[in-house]
């Protein structure tokens, strides 16, 4: 009986001394993968920049200590986590909608802006303006349920290539901003995207690219209308602007998605400017405001003051009065897109 | 050294053994505690429906498992999760903050829907009509900035007294409801608010009372502008209506603002129907709609098919056809408030 009893012990002993083992092992890798969270950005100022605002809002006893609920964090998505250039992936999906489309309707071969599209004439379609664009937008993003859309625009991204670096547009997002996303949430965090696109062409594949789930995607919307049809309830997409979450819609589009102000926000544009001065202008001293500044032509694009769209001209203004930090892609990012 | 070693090594044995009996021991408590997690539901049906419904989907291996990013529960608040009648809650605020707001305005002693607030008269007051209404409501829910608004909702609730329960508001919520909630939860759902009530009157107080928090409250709103005054960003609440999250337009606020179908919803009137409906007719098995029913004049109240507001007609009959669960107050509710 002692003998036996001593043996359990020990074995039982063992058991748990080969779990503290593991435990501790498992927490030696987790803190290895930690020393470098940030792998694909240089050590330079927008990285220390990070790293310093993240140890701040998140150490006990910090005076600028932020509890884990209010760690919100905004980012935009075009230009910000993807590639934005040569145009907007929501307009491609358009476009190719568009010809998707024209065989149903005859009359686009003579019709602007459809005419225009067919045509493969951006020029044209430029000259049609916003008015163009919208008409585009709602023919090619209303008028069906909601499951609908998002199987339109699942089949679409699988198929659809980048022209320039010919991979799927879900493959062009940027490596280092990936990994910020998951720093953050790493450090207690919650991470929104609120862009200017449309919310349902986010949604069914932010979580899987960006490990941002649908509840957390805020953008612009389209009315949807609830229908029940044969017993079957639908939400049908209507050809009607319902909130577009851009520049001051920005603030406007957190406040009513997510009620809390966020204490950090990443943009490139002026589109969100009034985004980041609703983060940092708060009165309060830990906020963090980032821009992305496309300055690689190389490896990317390069383009600010003087681009059609996604232009960064009075953000960097502000910027440099604001305090915000700027990231300089070609010098602070070591690796553009995932490998 | 080697006594050295071996007592550290014993110590540190000890010290695992600790550590791991504590673990037991908690566990154990938490086991424990959720042998019963709805103490407050007599032993009736719908107690069973919420149990059998959270074991098929959440048990590995079940044909109903749900991941745990899909288990999205939305409950509708006034009448649902707290008392509704005899007004709602923040028809009371809009009428104590008229009588504030009066001494500013001294056309209000003889200009309607005013006077019929000012001389108490409830049935003046109704006569207004919808259009009355929404002049009230427009009058003392816009004209400030978010942050002040806030303010004013919290104050009045702090000092706000039901009549007839001579108790905050914030405690005349439904024990049952809450356990609900935090049961739900401790399951892996993520529970959402969805309510016809105004978004903003929710939020200041729904994460320390239901748990529920910010970015998780759905519900009516009116327009918010950015505005920058002097170097301070501020949103500004004006006199118009942005969005009504009642009846048909709860799926529509549902899918703006969680972007995935809810695998449950409860409500108690028919403005939850299309909820109810989005949520459980769906294709899928396992979805769950349940309807508190208000049968207990005694403790709380009675009302259904007749009442001005609250009404539970339609959704009744629909809860039959559908298969939906119904709560009788009385006889399902051990508890009804928080004591």
């Amino acid at each position: 009986m002692q003998a036996t009893r001593r043996k359990f012990l020990t074995s039982s002993r063992n058991s748990i001394l080969a779990i503290a083992l593991i435990t501790v092992l498992a927490e030696t890798t987790t803190s290895m993968a930690q020393t470098d969270p940030l792998p694909s950005w240089s050590d330079t100022a927008p990285k220390a920049a990070i790293i310093s605002f993240v140890d701040r809002v998140t150490r006990q006893g910090s005076p600028d200590f932020v509890p884990s609920p209010d760690r919100i964090a905004v980012f935009d998505n075009d230009g910000t986590l993807w590639v934005e250039h040569p145009m907007y992936t929501q307009l491609a999906f358009a476009l190719d909608r568009v010809k998707t489309l024209a065989p149903q309707h005859p009359d686009w071969q003579e019709k602007q802006p459809f005419k225009a599209v067919l045509d493969g004439d951006l020029k044209a379609l430029a000259a049609s303006g916003e008015k163009g664009l919208l008409e585009l937008i709602m023919v090619t993003h209303a008028g069906m349920t909601t499951a609908d859309f998002q199987k339109v625009v699942t089949d679409w991204l699988s198929t659809a290539r980048d022209p320039r670096f010919k991979r799927p547009y879900t493959e062009l997002v940027y490596q280092p901003m990936v990994e910020l996303l998951t720093y953050l949430r790493a450090n207690g965090f919650k991470t929104f995207i609120v862009s200017g696109g449309g919310v349902e062409f986010m949604r069914p594949w932010a979580e899987q690219v960006y490990g941002v789930p649908p509840e957390q995607v805020v953008g612009s919307s389209i009315k949807t209308e609830f229908r029940m049809e044969d017993d079957t309830p639908t939400l049908y997409r209507l050809p009607k602007v319902n909130f577009i979450d851009d520049k001051a819609g920005k603030p406007v589009g957190i406040n009513e998605a997510i009620g809390r102000r966020p204490i950090a926000a990443f943009g490139n544009s002026d589109g969100d400017l009034e985004m980041l001065q609703w983060t940092t202008m708060a009165g309060a001293p830990a906020r963090l405001g980032m821009l992305v500044h496309h300055t690689d032509a190389e490896r990317e694009y390069a383009y600010d003051r003087n681009t059609d769209f996604g232009r960064l001209d009075k953000a960097l203004d502000a910027a440099a009065i604001t305090g915000w930090t700027v990231i300089d892609m070609k010098a602070d990012w070591k690796q553009v897109f995932k490998q």
